[in-house]
């Protein structure tokens, strides 16, 4: 049995299992990012890794710039879905030693052009040769203790947003995309966010993750949903890459959110695109598999 | 001009110069770990990345559990080197899709035995398809803010220690070998230690480094070099992966060491090697470039 067999989730499943996790560990391997408790401090560090490959997620045309922008921009995504700030990070390249050395001064240069935007210190790296280029970056940030967000808090009855337009992004949103580092920090200050992540393998994958974190189906009308200019709803479905937020919020909370939004956030748009109902109850544009697999 | 023409330090300082640092970093690139600040605690953070390739520092042939296992160490002998105790890791996977279920898992026992060993959670990962194996771990880790301890801090007489034989590592070592964190933290508790960092390329090439981030130079013997079995003193001094601790100690602390560790560590050897001098009093058993160099 191979991983193509089982596919990303399972073969992650297998291997989180029985991890050793000490005291001061709050949430592990399964969110966007894993939780710490920082010695009874009104903070918790929150820790993410994550990588771009090419071929997988640049070409070898990418602008280089665009590549080391977009393997930062990933993590700063994946701490603003638990309602962090991101402080520290750490960058590990492989490289093929025919490389030029301006193409990786060039990918340092949109790291650190997107470090600057987003208060991220560059605090230390590790270079590899190998036959193509990988760009794993490691971030650390922090949260309030006490409104950290994870994708498992979802109830019976929450209505489903995502921030943003989805689908497409392949003709060029993954490589400039904004992460939703501000709005995610809004919305746990000024809504009741029951459950939050980014959108990262489509929504058609990435809802079903929340969904079971949180025990519970969904409905999800495929005409509700808010699909890129020139993409099918179906796009909007499967579709990955898109960096947005998609969160769960009660019922009551809704309406309000509704009309505060577009005061804080004039540009982007906020969708309510369905809700969470019991298991078994559930019901979505496609039923079978979507989204993106890595294997 | 590519990396093979400039090598792997000249590459190094050019992407780290003009790095961004928030208030909180103390130590950004350039030692083993990042050092942070942690809102005035008694302890730093220590931040490190670092990977393993298949080609580079494993082949197809090594047993998954000896790839992950490595992969770990590596970086928890970083962690060791500044005087720290490892805490939670994060890990990056890139696999060919073909690879076996079973070997990703062998990988991950090796990981995770590891990581109990060492106290070290394993907190979250990441999973991307490539055409080779590689695995990226990130670590934090902590030490007392007063007594971690850099790789630039030597001064001129200081007597230059290491731990253990040198050399040969590719028969076996750099798959099996046990990261100093013991050691280093009785040596940071119990000597005077001004300047300590891991082997990882090459006496040849880290003492050096040593050296000039402490704006001094040195004199070694070729015959004080502790060779390992079957190693010529060349051996000693030019290959990589000892993973064996260097530092510089007062020459008033050394004879107190030379006779406290034998007590506390009957089973590791311990070697003063040479000392610290002045630029441009150098003398060292090959001057011209050696250890390992990625590009």
């Amino acid at each position: 049995m191979n991983l193509s067999d089982i596919g990303e989730d399972a073969l992650v499943q297998r291997l989180t299992q029985g991890l050793p996790l000490g005291a001061n560990v709050i949430a592990g391997a399964g969110d966007d990012c894993a939780v710490l408790r920082t010695n009874g401090r009104s903070d918790v560090t929150l820790f993410k890794t994550d990588c771009v490959v090419e071929g997988v997620h640049f070409t070898a045309d990418t602008p280089p710039v665009l590549v080391g922008r977009k393997a930062l921009a990933r993590v700063i995504s994946d701490i603003a879905a638990m309602g962090g700030q991101p402080q520290h990070g750490v960058i590990t390249l492989i490289l093929p030693p025919p490389t030029s050395v301006h193409y990786v001064e060039e990918l340092y240069v949109g790291l650190k052009t997107l470090a600057l935007d987003f208060g991220v210190s560059i605090v230390g790296g590790e270079t590899s040769r190998g036959p193509l280029i990988i760009v794993s970056v490691s971030l650390i940030g922090k949260a309030p203790a006490k409104r950290w967000i994870s994708r498992s808090g979802a109830k019976v009855g929450d209505r489903i947003f995502v921030t943003g337009k989805l689908g497409g992004s392949i003709r060029g949103h993954h490589l400039h995309f904004e992460p939703r580092v501000a709005a995610a920090q809004w919305l746990v200050s000024n809504s009741t966010i029951h459950a939050m992540m980014d959108l990262s393998d489509g929504l058609g994958q990435d809802l079903p993750r929340m969904a079971k974190a949180s025990h519970l189906d969904f409905k999800v009308k495929e005409q509700d949903l808010p699909a890129n200019d020139g993409c099918t709803k179906l796009h909007a479905w499967s579709d990955g890459e898109d960096y947005e937020l998609l969160f769960a919020v009660p019922a009551r909370a809704a309406s309000k959110l509704n009309t505060e939004w577009p005061k804080q956030f004039p540009a982007l748009l906020l969708t309510c695109i369905g809700k969470f109902v019991p298991l078994g109850e559930g019901e979505s544009p496609r039923t079978s598999a979507a989204g993106w697999d890595h294997f």
